[in-house]
């Protein structure tokens, strides 16, 4: 047990939470509203979502992994332009080029079970940002993202585009 | 090494891909567009997202996490309607309520550090589901659940509503 430096900043911890009410009356559409228990008025979202006509729906709202896939791409992009303010690491425009793969296995007419095969994202920070600079602030929106965190280890893939060509980069334990 | 079973249902192997390009120029509104490379034509969703005035957003777009917690909450919603019918389960409406908590940590300016809490569901099947039923119906959802399939595991809690009751469901290795 050692006594923390005296220069050692505050440790600030805070609570992130999202609500959803969900209904379905029968077919594959269920309305969605979501909020922020901790959040300013205003704060609700009405994402519904439906199945395409290739799988029992009629296309009335996104598919739930359109969500899913939006989310992911957005929430890293978030961290890469809060954490490029606080790291002074000067960022233009952000592009990000994202693929879920999954699997799903079924023995006949089954219910079937689903796996994750792959989330990779390709990462462009713009030719003048310095590859270390690229690297650190990766590293950085990697453990900042939400929906990251909660992902089983070994699914997500990240690459940055370093001098036009793609950099698989491998993610700090 | 033992020869099937000559009844044994065939197997059927199946990819679900998802891909989304987004485009940052600047402040926390990401311009996301989602898309599916073996989908039918007009299956592409605009789906920015912003953070609101309190992070420095404009509130002109949902959240990313605004987006998983619908995403998360329906992808469940589509197995459960889907598997009750090939289990032959009868059920009507279906409400899922949904919190996920995420907590975030930061010594003083530094990028903060992200980690899921819990994402709790509770789901209501109605009262003439048998217990038996919601039960194994839940346990088949689960499965099938994209999204649950990609989450680490002990992140993901379940409730069912039996007899006015919420009971905590323990999922199955």
């Amino acid at each position: 047990m050692t006594d923390a430096p005296a220069s050692a900043a505050a440790t600030i911890r805070g609570d992130v939470i999202f609500d959803a009410a969900g209904r379905n009356t029968g077919g594959f559409r269920n309305e969605v509203t979501v909020s922020r228990p901790n959040g300013l008025p205003g704060e609700v979202y009405e994402l519904p979502t439906d199945e395409g006509p290739g799988h029992g729906g009629n296309s009335s709202a996104p598919y739930p992994l359109a969500y899913f896939t939006s989310a992911l791409t957005a929430c890293v992009m978030v961290q890469l332009r809060a954490f490029a303010r606080r790291m002074r690491i000067e960022v233009q425009d952000i592009n990000v080029n994202t693929r879920c793969h999954w699997e799903r296995v079924q023995q006949g007419s089954a219910p079937y079970v689903s796996a994750p095969v792959a989330f990779t994202m390709d990462i462009e920070l713009g030719p003048d940002v310095a590859e270390a600079d690229q690297r650190r602030l990766l590293a950085a929106a990697e453990k900042g993202c939400f929906i990251e965190a909660a992902l089983k280890p070994g699914v997500m893939r990240h690459r940055l585009k370093i001098k036009d060509h793609w950099v698989e980069v491998r993610s700090a334990p």
